[in-house]
């Protein structure tokens, strides 16, 4: 077996949900954070003081001992945040985005040594998801580097996987419709309930028992209701009721009729 | 406070998922039922003998002593078997359906008490929710026949909601954004991880932690994603690797579109 290359100490770049989660975990882990760099150094403190870590706010003040750059900031702020790293381009360092729609690519211009480091769960200020289920996809053109990003990855979370630029997006594409998607449909729901004077916790049990259902189930075979059994009367009497709101019916009937069209390619 | 007319001895009509469910947990809390029906004598039997009840496959062998008739039963099926059930009718029976999308109502032709008892959740062959935290909707026209039915359902459950055929109906069409809808999107990001080589299981603890959020959150501000940030350039990408798929590109479009409407009417 191949020496793994070092991936300590860490430069984190961000003070995000993302960072944070990131930063909590590696602390936890004991793996070692020199430096949180932010622009603002009131968020950089604000994370490098929880997890035992310099704050940096100035470029030039980034250790050049760091070994492993984790860039954990938005999609749109990588670009910049690159070409303002490429003085700390060196054989002996290696930079990542968290990125689940970026390329790894895009790193390509300030840097030899890239790759992707991509935690593929949601993360909000109030909660912890526990980090040994959380699916890191790891990246990285050279072999070596991969292996740095897996031996890492291993250390923070049971599940890796080596997932390239392609994959990835795709990966992305399902996320936006497990999660951003669905996240807006219970939106509608609860819009829909507070119409009528209805509490949201009449349908939160329900919405968690569809998602634990698909936990160790596929979703088609437990696809169920008025569109799965072609319920006419119900899908007529439900595109009245919404009425008031074109949009939701539009919604309602393009999703009826790709519930059933799925059906009938598996039938 | 007025006495609580009997709801006992139960007869159950139907053998599917939602009967199987009512039946086990009346039995469990020691509620007596006295017949199952269901014209297949089979299916009648399997859940009878699981339950400590008679089968009864002629609805001429129904037990006179019932005092409230359960019709858990598929619901194009419920009008043919009110009317197959209307010599039963009497003043010390009452008759419910289980159904979020019919009227009570329909049951008025047939019986002179009626009402509904539908629990909202989702129910599988292979899984036991915790019925303790089912919301159960419980209706009647007559304000005596919804305490029994109250009653019948405290004793069940945590949750009893009073609610009216017109709410029901709301309800009803928020549980189908919320499950339906919802594992259909499920079922679409599972195809797009296939088709890329990819396992399920990268979204699954995606998938759960999303309905975690909304246990306790609102689904609106928990929006996240590149709709929820007007990310043009991804929601672009999206959409043309989505070019194989011109449904769910539709799909993605409109579900996006929403997203944004909802948050300029939040903002």
């Amino acid at each position: 077996m191949d020496r793994v290359e070092a991936y300590e100490p860490i430069i984190l770049v961000g003070a995000g949900n993302l960072a944070t989660r990131l930063g909590l975990r590696l602390a936890e882990k004991n793996i070692q954070v020199l430096q949180v760099y932010n622009r603002t150094p009131e968020r950089a403190s604000a994370l490098a003081s929880r997890i035992g870590a310099q704050p940096v706010a100035d470029i030039r003040g980034i250790d050049p001992a760091g070994r492993l750059f984790i860039l954990a900031v938005a999609d749109q702020a990588v670009p910049e945040l690159a070409a303002a790293l490429t003085p700390l381009n060196a054989p002996e360092r290696l930079f990542v985005h968290t990125s689940g729609s970026l390329p790894s690519t895009i790193l390509a211009p300030a840097f030899s040594r890239y790759g992707v480091f991509y935690p593929l769960q949601t993360f909000t200020k109030n909660r912890t998801p526990d980090f040994d289920e959380i699916p890191v996809c790891v990246y990285a053109a050279a072999e070596a580097d991969l292996r740095v990003l897996e031996a890492l990855g291993q250390r923070m979370s049971r599940k890796i996987y080596r997932i390239n630029d392609e994959e990835r997006a795709a990966a992305h594409i399902a996320a936006v419709f497990a999660n951003n998607f669905t996240n807006h449909l219970y939106g509608i729901a609860e819009r829909l309930l507070a119409e009528n004077g209805l509490p949201f916790d009449l349908i939160r049990p329900l919405i968690l028992e569809t998602a634990l259902k698909v936990q160790s189930e596929s979703p088609a075979p437990m696809q169920t209701g008025p569109a799965r059994r072609n319920d006419r009367e119900t899908i007529r009497r439900h595109l009245e009721a919404l009425g008031r709101h074109p949009e939701w019916a539009s919604l309602y009937r393009l999703i009826t009729e790709s519930i059933q069209h799925e059906d009938n390619r598996l039938h």
